[in-house]
């Protein structure tokens, strides 16, 4: 019998969905689960999206170019980046099958097997796997839930850095911890970037999804890091498009992107259908997010207040995206997690979360974490934080 | 400035694409240009594809499961597969990206870095990358175009086996040469796999395009085969909907089929207005097949005789696909190919076709070659073939 992958066997099942199966046998039952666990939320796309798959016709759909159709990048750069201040030329931007496909490519063309990432932790699970295709190793620097996750200092980041260090990576706002970099602190990492020479690769698919009256500040509006800056982008939470997979790849750095393509043009193209739809969401008026902002304070508001307010339980306040990563009184929140799923019922209804120990590389870090996705309605919510609430009555007395 | 992947550096640019930018400058001349450069056909999807998506709305588009639809992935294993003589379970079976993705799943999951495959040569030039990504290397075992690129004996296959080898893989019906594996041919390539605990990867995306008598037969067909069957399969050429991006990897080795899950769940899920289509499409008729069958064989039958006709030129008799492998008199086909797009143009037309050098890694293997898609209809095919042939009058006396 062949043997599979001895390298890839170490990969983790994904911490975001290796509950489902527990999940859908409690689904089975007949029990009603409170979805905190993923970044799938309920909003809906703006209408401009619905209608532009609504006008799109085929009688046979061929290829786009590899890169994404033009009318799309000429929509990124010339309407959204420029919007967002952002100025970028048509060859900077290279459509991707969503962020998890930009992240692919980077990895790839920006490191070599046995390269390092710098991740600040807790960090998004999957840029262990993704990293790991090219054998490329995330190196985590530890931040601190008590500090709201904040920066640490300088010093501290470059006592990581080694010879094999290639890059910094952040999600900005960020998932898990909705936390979010400030000016400031975007420059602070593009000065250790540039004093060390490593990519400084910002994933801003929550770019929308801030709750500060600061402006937003893009890796791609920092002055003179045009050869290290690397943007993730993706319209699935953006546009709550997550099922169209679209996303980009922006930066300025020439021969990176001329490799990026080499890999765009072996897997041929994007979704063409996901790149209607995305093109048509990039009309989505102001209104629009202003909208889905006030719904997601309103959200957080009533979360964070709920979740400190249960005995032993400590949330930081996220200022972005639509995570927080919450202290629990237990001493393994994985196993809390399950035992929600497989044995925990309130009137036939329970809640699931995500344990927070996958979001950590250093062992024991974040043990009793869980990262809660307010991505319901507020009377949902009630609910569902009164279920965790009485969940955690119950375990401490099991 | 920080430098780019060393490793991946090497990457050639596809061979497929690298002539897009010539094309682009001619047709902004106002040239007209027939291509016969890509498998990008002309021929309609079924009806029931274009309709899954007319009856399809939505106000948010949300992340099907990794694995892609239940609803798809039953349709596969029930429908398509059954009625294909393919007994499969819902758990064989996982929706990819299109074949491009499920290629990059199967060479990190039952690879490791500096392992080898062997393709016979000529082959789908993307292998190289797509294997690359993971420091895999494509071993090319030759065929010859004078024997139809018939596959070569055991023992010279198996000569090509060192203690990397992990896998064979083949594309059947061949792109680029059109060639079809007979149900011999694919007990022989088993056998070797069995006696040398070798993956054999098949990759099918061309199985409804078979154009001989003989009943096609799959690697999931090889009794006894099941650790070691890997099927890669696409939407994309089957139903004409090479841009929806859907396809999947089949396979009955469990812990292979885990593996690759992982792999899945960190890019979340394959596109879902493409599974919608993909899953409309499954039902298209018999007829459906039949007429693109005919239209196929008229346009190969067209084709290689005008070909054959054209002083100098060889092409042998192509089975399945919609290419075929020829050679030309000429020294360099990539020079030619790109002088076509330069500077050969009749009464304002010309043909764009692509070099076969890079199919194969032999060095100075299939430099006077080149692949031919005949994805258009007759009277176009005609005019193209007649371009071609004074293009290469002109070409001998420059």
């Amino acid at each position: 019998m062949p043997r599979i992958s001895k390298s890839a066997s170490s990969i983790p099942a994904s911490a975001i969905r290796m509950l489902t199966p527990f999940a859908d046998k409690a689904k089975e039952d007949g029990v009603k689960i409170y979805h905190l666990n993923i970044g799938a939320p309920d909003i809906k796309s703006p209408e401009c999206a619905v209608r532009a798959l609504k006008e799109f016709s085929f009688d046979h759909l061929p290829y786009s170019n590899s890169a994404g159709t033009l009318e799309l990048r000429k929509a990124l750069t010339d309407k959204y980046y420029h919007k967002a201040g952002i100025k970028i030329g048509l060859d900077d931007v290279l459509v991707t099958t969503a962020g998890s496909e930009s992240l692919t490519f980077i990895f790839h063309a920006a490191f070599d097997p046995g390269d390092e990432v710098l991740a600040m932790e807790p960090y998004y699970c999957n840029y262990n796997t993704l990293a790991k295709m090219n054998g490329v190793k995330v190196v985590a620097v530890h931040t601190d839930i008590r500090s709201g996750f904040a920066l640490p200092e300088a010093e501290e980041i470059e006592k990581h850095i080694t010879p094999r260090t290639k890059g910094i990576i952040i999600c900005n706002p960020s998932n898990p911890t909705g936390m979010i970099y400030s000016k400031e602190e975007m420059l602070a990492i593009a000065d250790i970037c540039r004093r060390h020479d490593l990519f400084f690769i910002s994933d801003e698919a929550y770019r929308e999804f801030c709750y500060t009256e600061e402006p937003y500040f893009s890796v791609m509006q920092i002055p003179g890091l045009e050869e290290n800056a690397i943007l993730v982008d993706s319209a699935s939470k953006r546009y709550n498009l997550c099922g169209a997979r679209i996303g980009c790849v922006v930066s300025r750095n020439k021969a990176l992107m001329e490799l990026i393509t080499k890999f765009a043009q072996a897997r041929l193209c994007p979704p063409v259908l996901g790149q209607t739809v995305a093109l048509g969401a990039i009309d989505a008026e102001d209104a629009y997010f202003a909208a889905v902002k006030e719904e997601y304070i309103a959200r957080r508001n009533y979360t964070v207040k709920a979740l400190n307010a249960i005995p032993g339980v400590f949330s930081p306040q996220p200022d972005g995206a639509f995570y927080t990563v919450a202290e629990l009184p237990v001493e393994d929140a994985t196993a809390f997690c399950k035992w929600l799923l497989t044995d925990f019922r309130l009137d036939g209804e329970t809640v699931m979360i995500t344990p927070a120990e996958a979001f950590y590389s250093t062992p024991g870090e974040g043990r009793n974490q869980v990262r809660i996705a307010y991505v319901l309605e507020v009377p949902e919510l009630k609910k569902a934080m009164h279920i965790l609430e009485k969940a955690l009555e119950t375990y401490k007395n099991l």
